[in-house]
């Protein structure tokens, strides 16, 4: 527990002086002010974060991979195998998330945490195991809470890592069958939405397969009782172990005052437990996108987010991460290169 | 008036056929069908535009500039020399569109459309000027229908220009105060909406500029009563030569099937008459955003064209056009470089 206390302890507030500064400074641009919208409120938050001008020279997204217990309940549309399989695709480079990272100048770390099939340790795959997969969420606790401990402090540590070598964006992303159902039953046990409400199709289950995902997470539910205020209980009993690696990618981004890029729906439950964990973690949290998953609307209401694109993705691996980032190099070349009304000369207000 | 005959005659419609391959092949990448959302149907909109895979490597943004005598009338929050003074600033590159710009790898083409004062011809602007800025278009017509079609063919001459040196999406992009009267006046005339519907506060009036602006645009629609049918009507009219030169961009986008993303409200405006000139150029028009401006959401329904940003923008320049480059970056990188379900070993459900 120590090594999370102190992730928790390191976590701070804005600056709210230099977001102020900030503010100043882009009223000075040759622009009316506020013109921009978002992507002044954007520049705003990174100084406010960071302390600094907005700098995104460096960013990388976190792809965590896990297995789920909970797919024995016949919850997803796609069989188990195919979490191993998309890994060995990111590994290649051919996965929705490769393509769009590349496109967007960042690196993608692929971790496994936990998949019901060890891969080995090929080139370029991350290998943090805490078990082949989680137990059933619908019969008992998911994981034990020092495996939850285990999964977050290696998030954590990789996160760590990357910022030491630079990073100045970190995104999250995931792979898991399964994980949508765990982050719906995280979703609801936290903001206390009803499991309907927050439970979507994921990959595409038909209407029989919905029916029986929201009565497996009001059963989760159920089953494991979790006190919505303790997030570490809610992880352990309702999570997976990359949901729980992203916790840690998080917390530590938060820690440092580097900025993390939340993808979709699984990372806005991550976030949720990160936020139960340290509510000054969500200072360092930008919510990309808001997926079409349901809950994922839900989850950013209750943590006070408001998504930067809206393009009906779910597909998570980071897809959303991804293409956060042109916004974050848009609203740092604003802030750092336009000129000001007195350095060009041009007239403010008539 | 020849050569917009020429123009119009050669747009036509989407590829069907290969649009329904283009989403033949997005199903077969490794993904749940459509969990893409909206990059995937603009992919497949690049597609049944273009006839073959999308691809972004050269795009240019228009920003054209131009005077508007309706000024006159205290429509607008600053005065009228910040029309040069910006120009100026965007030959210097140190606008919002030039930074944002830089950020996609977009050119920018720089045009006096007719400016109130001439900056003669410094190095990097394009000199097509009609006159020295419109007529007063709350006492009568903008323009005459010959400056009208000047305007266009000079726009369309640009657009085929960069074209024809390889430019493979195009942006539009203005500056021109006073010109948010024009729009709103264009955008009432045009889709039937009211004055106060369509009319916001530009660059930043305040309440009494607001209801003056409001009322001018009422006067505006009274006193030249165009046919809402008569597209080139309505833009000698009520429009400006910068936005006559922005239909022109847009119909030889069309005619030459290259995309063309539109930027805020004016281009709006200019869309508006484009397609009300040419319907099927619809098919090469991308709402890059949703302007803060009201009359924009009006003209982008009337248009049945669905914005893919929504940040709050109300800059105008170009801007909102530079920001959705990434995203048609994406969408080609996606539709080129992902692996498939097959290629890949990925189970499809299960």
């Amino acid at each position: 527990m120590d090594r999370l206390t102190k992730l928790r302890e390191a976590i701070g507030g804005p600056h709210e002086a230099a977001a102020a500064e900030a503010r100043r400074h882009l009223d000075a641009l040759t622009k009316p002010p506020g013109s921009l919208g978002r992507l002044e409120e954007l520049a705003v938050r990174l100084v406010a974060l960071t302390g600094r001008a907005p700098c995104v020279a460096s960013p990388v997204i976190f792809t965590l991979a896990a297995d789920h217990g909970v797919v024995a309940e016949g919850v997803s549309a796609y069989p188990q195998s195919v979490t191993a399989q998309m890994v060995e695709n990111f590994l290649r480079g051919g996965a929705a998330v490769n393509v769009l990272a590349r496109a967007a100048g960042a690196r993608v770390v692929v971790a496994d945490f936990g998949m019901a099939t060890s891969l080995g340790a090929p080139s370029g795959l991350v290998v943090r195991r805490v078990a082949a997969g989680t137990a059933n969420l619908a019969l008992g606790p998911a994981m034990t809470l020092a495996q939850a401990v285990e999964a977050i402090a290696a998030g954590a540590a990789l996160a760590e890592e990357a910022i030491a070598a630079g990073a100045d964006l970190l995104g999250t992303g995931e792979m898991g069958i399964g994980n949508t159902t765990a982050a719906s039953a995280i979703t609801a046990a936290i903001t206390g939405a009803a499991a309907a409400d927050v439970t979507g199709r994921g990959t595409g289950v038909d209407d029989a397969g919905h029916r029986r995902k929201i009565a497996v997470v009001e059963r989760a539910l159920r089953v494991n009782a979790p006190d919505p205020g303790d997030g570490l209980a809610v992880l352990a009993r309702l999570g997976g172990f990359e949901i729980a690696g992203l916790v840690g990618v998080m917390l530590a981004a938060a820690a440092h005052r580097v900025p993390v890029a939340l993808d979709g729906f699984i990372a806005g439950a991550a976030a949720l437990v990160a936020a139960t964990l340290a509510p000054a973690a969500r200072h360092a949290m930008f919510a990309s996108h808001r997926s079409a998953e349901p809950g994922h609307a839900v989850a950013l209401r209750h943590l006070g987010l408001e998504p930067y694109l809206s393009l009906d993705l779910r597909l998570g691996e980071g897809t959303g991460a991804a293409l956060f980032i042109p916004l974050a190099l848009a609203a740092a070349a604003v802030y750092g290169e336009m000129a000001t009304f007195k350095s060009a000369g041009v007239d403010g207000p008539a």
